[in-house]
């Protein structure tokens, strides 16, 4: 096979660069949420609890964050026994249980989204607003396609 | 916390999104790579060997792959497992080893990386050619600012 052909397909993959991306991101962001004894993914999940103020399944936790529910069971545990979220039973389905923020999770987030938020505008500044509003217009309609999606 | 603030920043945020998107590629791709017994990292692993035809060294690959170098020594073990690749020692520097594709390495590559780049591109088919060009250009320029750029 033809090297440079082969040297091309790796920069020019867009799977490739979003990983790369992503992970220049998740880096980023771990880097200033190790001094709240936090990293990347139980931010998020942390931060869908603040948004739902009735709880959040762990199904939609493990949806949108694209995570097994098996790693979606180990990340609310690690915030319960920090005493940031709790498992409730659900109203409508008492089998169900919804992770719910506690008093101190919000307090947490509240301080941390900032924080957080300041690191990604710093891993932005090379591109202008209108760049910014571009590529979240991109990924979002890539997300949409959903890790569900046909690959063929 | 407002709640619909909150909701506002998961969805909103730039890291949130690369890495949902970045999740919804990897699971296409390693699905169509389980039939050559591949996943995406050794997948990027094998092509960055293919690519360079005199060898390229784990440090390289854990920076082009923004892997910690014991994930890169792993990796490379479960290629050369498989006799796709094989440890050489440098022509410049005798106590640094260089990973080379191996002929049966680069005959998977040649199979596989048209099977990937038709995968991505399902994925990629709700965005016009034009879309695609301009987010390699975003993710490219992101990627730049490397997983050493401050985050603040």
């Amino acid at each position: 096979m033809d090297p440079a052909t082969n040297a091309h397909a790796l920069t020019d993959d867009v799977g490739f660069l979003l990983s790369r991306a992503s992970a220049v991101f998740v880096r980023a962001t771990n880097a200033v949420l190790a001094s709240y004894g936090l990293r990347a993914r139980p931010y998020s999940l942390l931060l869908m609890a603040c948004s739902a103020p009735a709880g959040v399944s762990q199904r939609d936790l493990a949806e949108t964050l694209a995570l097994d529910p098996s790693q979606v069971v180990s990340l609310v545990d690690e915030l319960a026994a920090s005493a940031l979220v709790e498992r409730r039973p659900s109203e409508t389905d008492r089998r169900a249980k919804l992770v719910v923020a506690t008093e101190a999770g919000r307090a947490l987030c509240a301080e941390v989204v900032p924080v957080v938020e300041g690191a990604a505008a710093a891993q932005l500044a090379d591109l202008s607003a209108t760049e910014q509003l571009i590529l979240r217009e991109l990924l979002t309609r890539l997300m949409a396609r959903g890790p569900g999606a046909s690959p063929q």
